[in-house]
């Protein structure tokens, strides 16, 4: 099974189209957690639980597991997932993007050593930086296109040949980069206007939207500008705003809470 | 000591702008070295013996560390040529780019986990991306402006405003993001005409110029164009052309060989 048929089956199956982000600071995790001796896998464990009937997809953000000398924690991870879940996609958030003989390395690092259904990557350095991880026909691909931060518009907005340079990821993926069929792209909820755009530039292409929660997208334009035409196509990632919900031993119960609202909100709009 | 003053020194005391990409592929290593616990480490350390005197930095590329499950082993070889030769200061490859609050974790796995003097990042995300990183005043950043591979173009040569995307990196890379005075940019040797004009943009910032070797970037184009007004402000990469220069157990005397040809080739221009 392919990762967008994977994405599909469990978009339909859980009736969601939340994606939890697995970003755990381990600073930030609860007391009652820092004695174990993998806090962060345990911490995302009692999440992954008390969520995998109620998401589309994980996604575990490598920074956090590379930041804080956690590879095995992500490791654990993503293994417990896929044999305890395994109807849930993973998709792991690492924004590469290399020449070709590193992007191959890099390719490996998400597919093989970490085994995850789909990764992001940065666009910036063209298409063979994308191609190895493209090739993988049954894993997705996951590119920027118009990011959820502030400074984003310093380069994505940015108009050459009357199109911003975001536009330009859009029709790049849709149709050189989307050769296996495997490609979604990376929209910020915080910018609905351009989800609308990037929704008519590629009506079937499934997006990434992180940015509602902590960073304040609107879902209900997320919703309205964003879905594909049969009521699905949006992969939403909130992190801090679940796996924070609640600091205390009650954290996963939180976090699954969270999720139900989140969902539900959404579904309001659907 | 900052990292550009410690460039500044290497250059000078080693008469050297040339920098060893330690990128081992653990199939192409010297039968050697296979048997070895750490056979990835024990490459690098006998390469970095062999030529630690006639360079001016290394550079690990992360991906084949993280697609090898070799963590340790990036760990290892930073801390031993920050260990044996202080003076020669480390930039780790990783084109990382992500929000600000996972760009932290980030900066911390380049220079805290890895300690490394310096990290490549990737612009396409923009300024709150680069902060975290931009922020350790003492530790390099070094900007992906003008790539070296092939499809570099699709993005990087698009016109906005009379300028192509990689003159706004490298403007914004001259002003707002050089707060610090730590900037670097990355420049292809394949590209020595965008060399040029980006040193017009830029006159003091010191070039990563990769491409030369394997990629086939003229190295006599890359100082005509490249160097700055003290016949420095270039650090040139090559990998593979030195690390894989001999593929025999006197593989680390084919590096020193290779690195002491480049050096004499480059210098031979400057």
């Amino acid at each position: 099974m392919t990762f967008i048929e994977k994405l599909t089956k469990i978009w339909e199956k859980n009736n969601s189209l939340v994606c939890v982000g697995l970003d755990p600071d381990i600073d930030k995790l609860p007391a009652c957690l820092k004695e174990k001796d993998f806090p962060i896998f345990e911490f995302n464990k009692a999440i992954i639980d008390a969520t995998a009937d109620i998401v589309c997809s994980y996604k575990p953000q490598a920074a956090y597991y590379q930041g804080q000398n956690a590879d095995v924690e992500l490791k654990m991870t993503i293994d417990y997932i896929n044999e305890n879940y395994p109807e849930v996609p993973v998709i792991l958030d690492v924004k590469r993007g290399d020449i070709g003989s590193t992007s191959e390395m890099y390719a490996r690092e998400a597919f093989i050593r970490y085994n995850a259904d789909a990764a992001t990557l940065n666009p910036y350095m063209g298409t063979d930086t994308l191609k190895p991880f493209l090739d993988y026909a049954d894993k997705g691909s996951v590119i920027l296109c118009r990011t959820s931060n502030p400074s984003s518009c310093e380069l994505q907005e940015l108009i050459a040949d009357d199109a911003e340079i975001y536009k330009h990821v859009a029709k790049l993926s849709n149709t050189k980069w989307n050769y296996n069929n495997n490609v979604m792209l990376v929209i910020g909820a915080t910018f609905p206007g351009e989800l609308k755009t990037v929704r008519e530039i590629c009506p079937e292409i499934p997006f990434l939207v992180p940015g509602v929660g902590a960073q304040g997208g609107d879902v209900e334009a997320v919703l309205k500008n964003g879905l594909d035409a049969n009521g699905y196509g949006l992969v939403i990632n909130s992190s801090r705003g679940i796996i924070y919900a609640d600091s205390s031993e009650n954290f996963a119960q939180g976090a699954r809470n969270a999720t139900i609202e989140l969902n539900n909100l959404i579904n309001s709009y659907r």
